[in-house]
């Protein structure tokens, strides 16, 4: 049979067969999933946001300093613009659809959207002090100009500030869109729930992983390949456990080298203790410990 | 000496000197290798793939619900006309020379690009299965699309069915090209030749390594920096094992944590058993047991 | 308050706030970062290099072999002007300003672009030794061709190759940008400074961490997840240790399997040796010795 | 004051202004007339039309011979969809609004877009026939292919043709945006609502206009500057003359030449008539007459 | 000689050679001439303009009703932006520069920006009037939409408003390129120095020329081919006649048939007159009378 | 009848009847027709040519005086590159099949194209004449910088020259398709085959045709709508006058007015002749004469 001839007679049924399938019974390919902002726009929204926090270098052009004020106020007026938009369509997405001429989906958009953006200069002053602790912590590190555009911990650190704040007003799936982006381009997956305090670093950082309920203080310093997750996804009698504390709680001025992996809502790691590489750690560690991987303090 | 001289006087020896060098005995370089599909159309190829399974994810743009049974459709010809083509240039390049004017590798390519694509309603139907099975491993997971939409495992099992179709079906690199753009993505490198069942979930992900000869059971679930390979890759004299069971086997319902590594062609892990995180693994589990890293069961 | 009212009103206030915060007091923010070249930049340039490299996997479009001439003369002029001005203006901004009118950048820049350039043919000699090495080390690599085409370590390698020629010419910044592009791309962490020799091969990859002062003989193969770092970044009053070797030596034909961790800059892996999966090692290993992770030999 | 305080306070004034007057009873602003398909589409549509006309010389793309029945298929399925919807959407917009929950103006938009496509391959036909007269036509002329290649009256009469087939079909605005293209780009201006024989011919073009009550027959050949108009377009009260015939009818094998204008709805130009460059004409000419512009014959 | 070799050697020649012939005594190829905004940037702005007066035809993308006040700003922004940058780069490249550090190019850039901004809102209303006299005077005309997306007089008549309003501040060059651009897609050559009353409406348009001492009163209608234009460039010792009204007056309600020349700065085209169509004139015609090109009345 | 169903069964009905219409007996639809250079690739050179002559206006970004070398010797490569492969195709095309194997096509197309190159300096200043002429010529013109940028003449001579050049080298085709361009942006329809001597100025141009056996001498200057063609295409027993000179020559410093008429190939307007405009000539005019359309001098 030629080809033309199976084009013609044949990929039609696979085509409805595919469409059939795509049509039955599944969220995403329902006409509100396939309505919802697609990743790329998304994408696009978050790209900007990086490029108002650090023109210099996630801007696609170079900003030239007179220009700067224009720059930014025309950026955010796009992100206003797109976000807000996004936002509501998730909302609606997610919204008692008996209800939904009455609900008040796109003002809530509206208000996530303005709080986000009015949090972003406090935002930066906060990623400044995350850059500070980066150059402080690598004695690799030449220059503040160098982490800012070759660390990977800047971007991942950053898009989760921002993927946070829209977590934090009840934003669903676009939050994880985001870090998501951001652990696919830096193998460092941050969830969009955690809690992280500022002077945050995350050396080289392929395979970190951190989770939902995951609690870290102040000037924390972690190495690559380290997990801070859950002991388990269920409890004893096979529940998912969503909505507990499933994960860790690191405080203040903690290092845990490489490839550590501390699971548990329950397990707190005191302040100024370090945990050394390769350990596994499923239970609290009191403040100013040291642990090693032979079990040896 | 100004540059301009410089480009005019010396550059051109450099050129003639690197011409040499890609013209001297390396396939990649001889005329066949410059005239195969490049990557970057077989990454075009890969992305229209998914777009079909999934539109609502990985489509450039919207697809309305209206227009979903036209883009399919158009969709599934240009892969028709572009995939067959490549396919056809990877097997004629791998085709004995001396022969090749009574080939038939245009008609191989016809056929693998037939039988995959009309395989791929029945593929959907085990990634929606995939998805279930995400949905119902994770308690961070909110919906079914929000793990389409940002959860890494998608596109790589997504990427690894589609290459593993054609990996079945003998055609030369095409497929690992596809995998390897799922794990520079992702983080999770699946060799196209592994067997993998429905229901697979790979939480995390980053630093996952399946490799050729893994078989994998249904409804199986493991974490990221899991490795399941060869214990060596040669013999004892040295020789490559190639075309030999080298990997493991990860029998139904197995969970396996974070940074667990599991060697060996003989190496089984039995139905319903847990692997903890950390453990190196080289000798069969039985059904049902739990192993964690300190070696107690 | 409508939506267009807080974008005249109040959108303006948030705009003075963030570019006060991105004037005040660092680098990348300063007339000297912003003007610096973009990170796009010098991406685009490390296209170019990868694609007079491997035209055949790298460059854009097919090159024709008739073309071939014509195309690595008009890639390379093209590097020439590009990164000639990308030097200049990294060598500029840590110039010391006073003496600024009497520098020397520009002709510097000049002399470390002609002499990369014309170190090309002789890296691309090295890194089909690589490529040799990867097909010997992987029993999976069915063709040279394969591994060109869709082994990340070799995009990894040859852009470390790069870079370690800006690094021993003093170019800041750059360097590292380019090999936190392979990193983000690979998961393959390695710092320009480290010393590589021919024959090196990276199975996998991802996780690898590979320090600024680390040396590596000829006929290197390491796996995913092996890190050879400093003990700690800080010496015992917690001053920051740099420009002394922080990271360990590895001899010719060393193994080292998945997920080892080798630690400090008087650690030498002598030759022959073969350290196993999961292993913690922070001393040195004599030449032949096997070092397994349940401490046995 | 400075330019960003005016932005802040003077331009959105600006702006409010503008809105308003592009608000207020402008059918183009309303609603409907930002949801029309804008002009942009419409060239998209037209290119596509002309490139499957004359792939060689209107794709965007050379077309191989094994690839054109591919190419014709996919430009034309990709033609039905967004035609049909820009039809649809000029029926409504001029549909009785009342009425339009049971109007049948998408029924009426597909028939009409099946008409039209089914027509292409007599229409390409009619094409070479004029084609083949500018070859006889004109000494300058070197082969078929310099015809389609660079005369300007092939694409022309090329967009003409498919103009009328909408206009036929009642189709509003449309056919007029599709000639006004080619005048644009010609310098010729076709009214779609001509009637026009096969083999017609325009040599070099510019500033020749042919209303839109015309009627041309076969074999006829125009040159530069040629005007085909009305007398008036008002009768003696002023009221306009729509939907009478104001423009004259030229029959066979007439030649007219540059300049000449030629008014009038009643005005005949006989057979095989021959009119003299610079000529003006408000009356029949007879079958085989000559008229020269100095009034002699 | 090979052609590689043609490049290596011969070519560097032609390029010193037209290099020189560049850079010796001619503005455009100074440094000046060179950094003056180039055609396509003023292209650009231009296209802006044209899409906040007519955003349903002349936007690149559909904007919706609820979009428009953000378009407009938006738009608007970046016109001022940039536009102050291209006025005043052509002052600058006009100014003394012995003075130019004391020069207020920028400030008179800033002004003259302002005032072409503000004057927009009234500019459209004048458009609106002359679209209105398009649908009046014209019977083929279906709808006022029709007029806007389909005629060229539009284009040109909005564009020559926008130089017009630049021509009367004062800056150079830059009002030419635009209605150059007009020009040259409608055939209709209009300068930005004419003065041209509401209402105005050319049909068809090709081949119009309006020289730019003309003066045009109210609801005037000209057809293609009319020229507006001077008796001769110089007076009678050859002096060109620059400065002093060159080219003809037209007072209100005139209407000018096609092809119709009308020369000379003391010509006036009294109230109501009619000029038939190719006329040549070149003394003034009274109020109310009608001319044949018989030289009847 | 659903129109996805007209897709799949009468749509390709439509397809093979188009396919077969192409492909029978129709050069331009032939393989050669198909694989020639498309228009596209033929205007880009055209735009390359232009922005070396001109870059301050043609190049599609700004060239710093300091680049100007380096891109002009980048952009000529270029032209090199791709004009050569252009040129060959259409002598091949023209070629005699049956000897082509032996056909000298190639070397014919790189003599060619190294030719016009080093004709390009000369042709340059030949240019600057033309601009020097517009600028003494126009009052209107304010510097030589606004004629380059605005004046469409420029773009039509230029072009003009670049194609004349290859004409005279006896290429088909492509001349005329790059003359076509021009005549369509500028509404001036010069036939590459004319000869016309410097300082050549047209103003306004709209409707310009100069016919291919024009010859013009120095220091002419026409108007818009003026036509230099011939008397009739055909001899007396309607044979296509081909390779006679059918249209006139003016010598130097003849002014011809706007919408003049002259036809002939015998005849000659004599040195500083003046041709009134909207006059016919078909005869010759001695040297000095001046002609007005009342037929008196």
């Amino acid at each position: 049979m030629k080809i033309t001839d199976w084009i013609n007679k044949d990929l039609p049924e696979v085509v409805k067969s595919l469409e059939k399938n795509i049509l039955s019974g599944f969220h995403i390919q329902t006409e509100e999933g396939l309505n919802m902002s697609g990743r790329n726009e998304i994408y696009a929204v978050l790209d900007e946001f990086l490029s108002v926090l650090f023109p210099g270098a996630y801007s696609k052009e170079k900003v030239a300093l007179e220009e700067l004020n224009f720059y930014l106020g025309d950026t955010l007026r796009h992100i206003t613009f797109t976000l807000r938009k996004q936002i509501r369509e998730v909302f609606e997405f997610h919204c008692d659809k008996s209800d939904c001429d009455e609900c008040d989906c796109d003002e809530k958009a509206k208000t996530v959207c303005k709080e986000v953006i009015e949090s972003l200069p406090n935002m930066r002053s906060i990623l400044l002090e995350d850059v500070s602790a980066a150059h402080e912590g690598d004695p690799a590190a030449r220059s503040l100009d160098e982490i800012v555009l070759s660390y990977p911990c800047i971007e991942a650190i950053a898009t989760y500030r921002i993927a946070h704040a829209l977590y934090l007003r009840k934003v669903p799936i676009i939050p994880r869109i985001m870090t998501e982006r951001a652990h696919s381009r830096t193998g460092i997956d941050i969830h969009p729930g955690a809690h992280i305090g500022p002077r945050f670093f995350i050396d080289h950082g392929t395979g970190v992983v951190i989770g939902e309920t995951t609690v870290i203080g102040r000037n924390v310093k972690i190495y690559q390949g380290v997990t801070l997750g859950a002991i388990s996804p269920f409890d004893k009698d096979g529940t998912p456990r969503r909505d507990v504390k499933r994960h860790p709680t690191i405080e203040d001025d903690v290092i845990i080298y490489s490839n550590a992996t501390i699971l548990g809502g329950g397990t707190v790691i005191g302040k100024k203790a370090i945990i050394g590489g390769n350990t596994w750690i499923t239970s609290s560690v009191a403040a100013g410990e040291v642990i090693f991987n032979n079990g040896k303090k």
